[in-house]
Formats: C-alpha cells, sequence, structure tokens
C-alpha cells in the first residue's frame, strides 16, 4: 500500500482517469470535488457516479462561491464560447482565476485532515497550453506551499502534486483510463450540459472529448445533443 | 499611487492594521473576507465595519465550506480552549487546515480580477510560532505559486506578499495601528464572541489582544465579557 492520496474530482474524464491511475498506483483513494458555483450542479453528479464507479468511500464536496470575484465564463455571467475555429490558442474566457491553486489549497486542507501527502490532479498538456495553472512548473512550486503551509510538513512531510496526465493528448488520456477500466458513460466534460450527462457538442471540452475518442480508436459512449 | 492591493480582512485587530498599513503605503485597496463556516457571523459583521471606517469601497465576501473537510476548532464541532496556560506553544487546535494557503489562494484570484499583484496579509510573529502557514518562507513559497498560477504572472507580472505585521509583537501591532487611526472599537479579535463586538475575554485570541493593548500603553476599546 502507497499510503492516501488525495483526488481532485470534477466528474470529467481527465479526473476520473486520474482517480483509477491512483487506484492502480495503490493508493488508499479519497476524493475531493469543488462546488465553485459552477453553472451546473451535473458536474457534481457525474463526480459522485465517478466515485461509485471506482469504489472511493470518501468522497466530499467543498463549496466555494467565486461569483463574488467572478472573472469567469464558468462562474459569470459571460456565454460560453461554441464552434471556435482554434482550440488552446490562447487562454480562454472559461478561465476561472487561479482555479488550481483554489483547488490544491482545498486538496491540501483536506489530505492534512485525512494523514494524506500525495495530491492527484488530472491537469494535462491540452489545458496548459491556455490555462497557467496547469504548467508543472506551477505544480512543483505548488508542492513547496503544502510542505510549508501544513502541520504535517512542518512536522517533516514532503508532500507531491501527481499529475500523471500532464503530457498526454485528450486521445492518451481515454487510452490510460480505457485500459484502467473508467466508465466514461459516468463522466461528464461539457461546459454547458443540457442534461445529466448529455454533452452540447460544441464548446470547446466536448470538441476536444469527441477528438480524443476518435483519435483514441476507443468507443465514445458519451451521448451528444449536436 | 502604488497600484492597487487586494487585503485579507478577517475583522480582527490584524487584519485591520494590516489594511491601514496598505492604505498608508499608498495602495489603492480592496478587500476580500472569507467566510469560511466559522462559528459565528460577527467576525464578518466586524469585517464590514472595518472595510467602512477605512474607506474600502471594493470589500467582497467569498464563502468556502470547509466543515465537509473539518479539523479545527473554528470549523468543527472542538471546543475552543479557554485560559490556556500557555500560548503559541505547539500548533493549536483552533489551526484550520490550510487555511493562509486556501485564502491566499482566493485571494490571488480576487487579485486577479481586479488587476491587482499585490496581496496583504495580516499573519504575524505570535501567530507563526504555532501556525505553519504564517511563516516568512510560506509567504515566500505562495508568491511563486501566484506568479506561476495567474494569467497576469504569465504574461510577466510579480506578486507579491505583504505581511507588514510580520515580526510585530501584539502590542507592536497595537502601537502601528493606533498610529494608522485605526479604530479598534469595531475590530474582533474573540474566538467565540458572546456578542456583536464584545469578547469572551479567554480565549487565545483575547487574552492575546488584551495583553497587547497593556504593553502598548493604548486604551483598550473592547468589551470583554469576563
Amino acid at each position: 500500500m502507497a499510503g492516501r492520496a488525495v483526488v481532485l474530482l470534477s466528474g470529467g474524464l481527465d479526473s476520473a482517469t486520474a482517480a483509477a491511475w491512483a487506484k492502480a498506483a495503490g493508493f488508499e483513494v479519497a476524493a475531493l470535488s469543488v462546488d465553485y458555483g459552477q453553472r451546473h450542479r451535473l458536474e457534481l453528479e457525474a463526480a459522485h457516479l465517478v466515485a461509485r464507479q471506482l469504489e472511493i468511500a470518501d468522497h466530499r464536496i467543498v463549496a466555494v462561491d467565486l461569483h463574488a470575484i467572478g472573472g469567469s465564463a464558468l462562474t459569470d455571467d459571460v456565454p460560453v464560447p461554441r464552434d471556435r475555429e482554434a482550440i488552446g490558442a490562447d487562454i480562454p474566457v472559461t478561465y476561472v482565476p487561479a482555479r488550481n491553486t483554489v483547488f490544491l489549497a482545498l486538496l491540501t486542507g483536506f489530505a492534512e485532515v485525512i494523514g494524506a501527502t500525495d495530491l492527484v490532479i488530472g491537469v494535462n498538456a491540452q489545458d496548459y497550453s491556455g490555462y497557467p495553472d496547469c504548467r508543472p512548473e506551477f505544480l512543483r512550486a505548488f508542492e513547496a506551499v503544502a510542505r510549508l503551509g501544513t502541520r504535517a510538513g512542518a512536522e517533516g512531510a514532503r508532500f507531491s502534486v501527481h499529475a500523471p496526465l500532464l503530457h498526454l493528448s485528450k486521445a492518451g488520456i481515454v487510452r490510460l483510463g480505457s485500459s484502467l477500466g473508467v466508465d466514461f458513460a459516468a463522466t461528464l466534460s461539457c461546459y454547458d450540459p443540457p442534461a445529466a450527462l448529455v454533452h452540447c457538442g460544441r464548446c470547446d471540452a466536448c470538441r476536444l472529448r469527441r477528438a480524443g475518442f476518435a483519435e483514441a480508436g476507443v468507443p465514445d459512449p458519451s451521448s451528444y445533443e449536436s
């Protein structure tokens, strides 16, 4: 047994695969989902399904109301872009200010409470072309913060932020998740889902997801509206 | 004008003094208070009064429900200790897991939204004997996270975490706040206040506050229950 790990679980394909990776690596996995005032609760329902499918008994939801500081199409009254020409060319409007910093901070708190020092997050190469808080140097800097800012760290523990998907394309993630037995039908990637586990098919997240399955040659179990 | 700064405002004596410092230093100050499931909303009311007294027009409150991860007398069902023999000898039970990491993360998000790169937090020497996330090396590590994890940082901005009270005793903070015109009657330090702006007088925070005024030779405007 590799000890306990805490996984940030969004309900998406990436974090489900990251959680499956942590289980396969021998960690006793607990999961944290963040309800950050996203447009839809459907994402949290997917996270619940994923946790159940992966037999993660300790799954907690922390609510953070980011509306008060705004700044993103995912938390604010900015429309989600659809059918964009280029994906990942610049920092998208779906960027939530300091999102991964906030999420990793909460994950660190959770880790500390349950005695874990391994944090797992499903960020990947396709993200970090656009989101600064997905870059490897950010994750390394956060490990120092977690070590210096916690009781366990003050007592000598080292913290690791694992990003097992970091250098994978979406197709690579689909292949890895598939080989680890992830039930992708329980996951939701859409920024603006029309219904439970239904994908709009047109936002950046849906288009990346669809292309990932196609490129991986793995059957896509998702339901798309268009 | 030194640009914009965001101040973490708890409603306590320390953060009020830190905010007054930022104003005196020439920053255009915005304030963020975090409603993290503390026992009493009275702390937030004090923060509101402090913001008004310091003429901080942009004061936002972000709610984070830390109950789901628990782990502290301030968020969990653990009694607040009173009349302790020694203060600051070890990490107290009022330690909230990764609290300053979470708070600074939210402050970073707020900074990013309003275009600030200066973060101000009222941590001090008396704290960091007990709380790991008040140590200077933690604050320096967080600056790297803020720079690496934000759009502004990715575009070249440097972030500074100012802790103007870091090496001050409570008496030193009282003297500084007094010289900057802070109305201490609007501040609340108590971990478990019996009423609005009333201090229990017996928890660690109350005892430090009282002793700070006495040592500073500044009249204490606070109301104490005992």
